[in-house]
């Protein structure tokens, strides 16, 4: 019988981590990540074929070309479901400011904080926020994530919004890293309307969110199946639970599939806010109470932690065990920004969630795979290695995915495959 | 007038940091590193004839090649003053264990712990032993570490002592990190001795230290000035302090200087012995007490610490402010072993110690170069670029040094140079 042609064969993995099954991973789950031992994947047009052993696949596919992962992990390639990467210049000044012993309302009645930000991403054209965010996508891709949520949230009126978002989009066509566009213009109250939160709302849900929702319907994410998101930041500095009540409420009116940054310095309710609004994922978690976590491991929203936010700031860490041993479904994401989080690296983050989370590495290995996935809508063709799906996937410097967790610091990342390329 | 020729200009960076001036930096000294805007380093057989502004170097010297750094930041490469890189195996499954709620007592009582490292690399010949070793050191020298300590001390005989010093000699000759060796045979008490530490430090003393001195003497490291250290691991599971006292003063009678692990877990007094023997360092420290770390900073010894094996244990991080802040010392490392710091990456050191102890981006940079070569009884040829020193230098992808500690998790290095030579 004559073997079937295949344009890739990655084969020979000591461990080919799959995390296939249906749906999220939810509570004892996510310690499964679907293992093959002496793994092989076989790739045509970019999608999986086939994920088996390197015997059988061998027997049934003749490849065009063979990627031999033999002494290695292949994995997914991950998936970091909030960033805010696209952003011009950065907070280090504010950092050492903050290690000498300055407080953050000092920092930021001297101008700095979000709002800096804030104006030099105003000031910044398009290609001067592409030169920015290319070098960081460089990175996280380096590092595995071959699919990344970017947050507008810098521009904060119509025009600089939707240049951020014409941004991700030349972004999206001109590096591997695949995007998916969120429309976060409830980030910050800007300073022109400061102390009129509800007046900016109003601005957004009247103006912005029209704006933004016409601009997805007639760009590549629509036609290639990828949402626009609606974000709020529900914190007293941001946006109060009814301000946020109302910004979510019309951009689910409007269609647009909903996430918020909740409980990550005061639990103000937006966390149950969002839950009875359908949110797709709700984010941050550090001070939720415990009857909120429960309350989330009962729903189908996915629960997105991020540890390198609190590492940074020597925050509390949200309670990742609570939720997933109440049955919830967590997915684990850098939150790469310049004010708390730093950092491209999604082993980084797995590295910390192990030892500040208590997560298994198995658990952060589905985290920022496939829970990731199905937080940005993407469930069904990113995330896992199963027939059918995009073939993103990466080849690591080690026997098996527990050493993504114990080793930290190092370069665990060989080899990224980007829908059945080798582009790294 | 004709310009002097040199071998390599390494020019134009926004920010070269030198790290220069006389003996350790000490106190609010620690804050300056000594940069120079728009620098230049001028090198000539592995050594560094000058530094300066780029015009400045442009006018005097000729080279034969030239590396633009432009908009980076040049520093001197990364010195690691406490490893165990040189060990057979790793401990994952420990790693894994710990997660799920075992204890530590528990996993020794089943074989884990440091003695299951002794039993790989007892087993393990030489080429083995390099074979696993130089994919670590290839993390480190791409992290930027140039210069190396490695100890002994998964051997814990004789022989396999040996073995371990001879692994590190033919490890410095066949990859560009330079390595010192520390005999560590006091590290454990082997499994033969168990419950006989006294027996064992005997024989540590009688057999084992005339041997490695006698090693030392014929070896390379000898030749090119370099010091074997002699260490201790001074804690109630390994040596308690009267055994700690007569090994380290075998070793002073011997001519080794000395270095101590002390008060990681347990203050026993170790510190103050050691900072009575004369001690070049003093390691760990993260339960010393207020009076020992004011008595560190009083006297000449480096103090050490290593905030990685807190973040990896989730045990209390030394007191860097208080050493700093009370006049003395402090350099950092990664303490790179399996067991309590599995990571190559001091940036990512550096970054854990700045939220983690308090450290301004200025003390980490000294604490891993200049502070870092003195602990080594290196500071008159590494840790700082002045001209006579070796050519160990880093190109860093970021316009100042403070970005080492404000990014974490990613890939800051651009170039190393080690004695001249371009690397990487």
């Amino acid at each position: 019988m004559s073997r079937q042609e295949v344009d890739l064969l990655v084969h020979s993995a000591a461990q080919l981590v799959t995390c296939a099954g249906p749906g999220p991973r939810r509570g004892a789950a996510m310690r499964d990540v679907a293992a093959i031992a002496d793994g092989a994947v076989a790739i045509r047009d970019g999608r999986i074929v086939a994920c088996g052993t390197t015997d059988d696949l061998d027997a049934a596919y003749a490849p065009r070309e063979e990627l031999d992962a033999g002494g290695c992990t292949v994995c997914p390639g991950f998936v970091d479901c909030h960033t805010h990467v696209v952003h011009a210049g950065d907070r280090v000044d504010e950092f050492e400011r903050r290690l000498a012993g300055e407080s953050y309302a000092q920092i930021a009645a001297s101008g700095g904080g979000i709002l800096s930000t804030v104006r030099a991403t105003r000031a910044a054209t398009v290609p001067t926020l592409m030169d920015a965010a290319q070098p960081r996508l460089a990175q996280m891709l380096a590092l595995g994530t071959t699919t990344a949520e970017v947050k507008t949230g810098y521009g904060l009126d119509t025009e600089s919004e939707l240049k951020l978002l014409r941004t991700i989009d030349r972004l999206d066509r001109h590096q591997p890293v695949e995007l998916v566009p969120t429309f976060l213009a409830a980030h910050a109250v800007p300073p022109e309307y400061r102390g009129r939160a509800g007046d900016y709302a109003a601005l957004v849900i009247g103006e912005m969110l029209p704006a933004v929702a016409e601009w997805h319907r007639g760009s590549p994410f629509a036609r290639s199946g990828r949402a626009l998101f609606m974000d709020v930041y529900c914190e007293p500095h941001a946006f109060d639970l009814a301000q946020t009540r109302l910004l979510l409420e019309a951009a689910r009116a409007a269609g647009l599939p909903l996430k918020a940054h909740v409980d990550q310095f005061n639990a103000l309710g937006g966390l149950e806010l969002a839950l009875g609004l359908g949110a797709v994922s709700v984010d941050h978690l550090d001070v939720a109470t415990a009857a909120g976590i429960a309350a989330l491991a009962k729903s189908d929203a996915i629960g997105v932690m991020i540890p390198a936010a609190s590492f940074h700031l020597g925050t509390p860490y949200a309670d990742a065990r609570a939720l997933i041993d109440g049955g919830g479904a967590l997915a684990l994401c850098t939150d790469f920004n310049p004010g708390s989080a730093p950092c491209p690296s999604l082993p980084m983050v797995m590295a910390i969630a192990c030892r500040h989370q208590r997560l298994l590495p198995a658990e952060a290995v589905n985290a920022v795979t496939v829970n990731a996935a199905h937080a940005l809508g993407l469930g069904d063709r990113v995330g896992s290695l199963e027939p059918g799906k995009q073939a993103d996937l990466l080849v690591l410097d080690m026997p098996d995915h527990r050493y993504l967790c114990y080793e930290f610091g190092g370069y665990p990342v060989i080899n990224v495959v980007k829908r059945g390329q080798v582009v790294r």
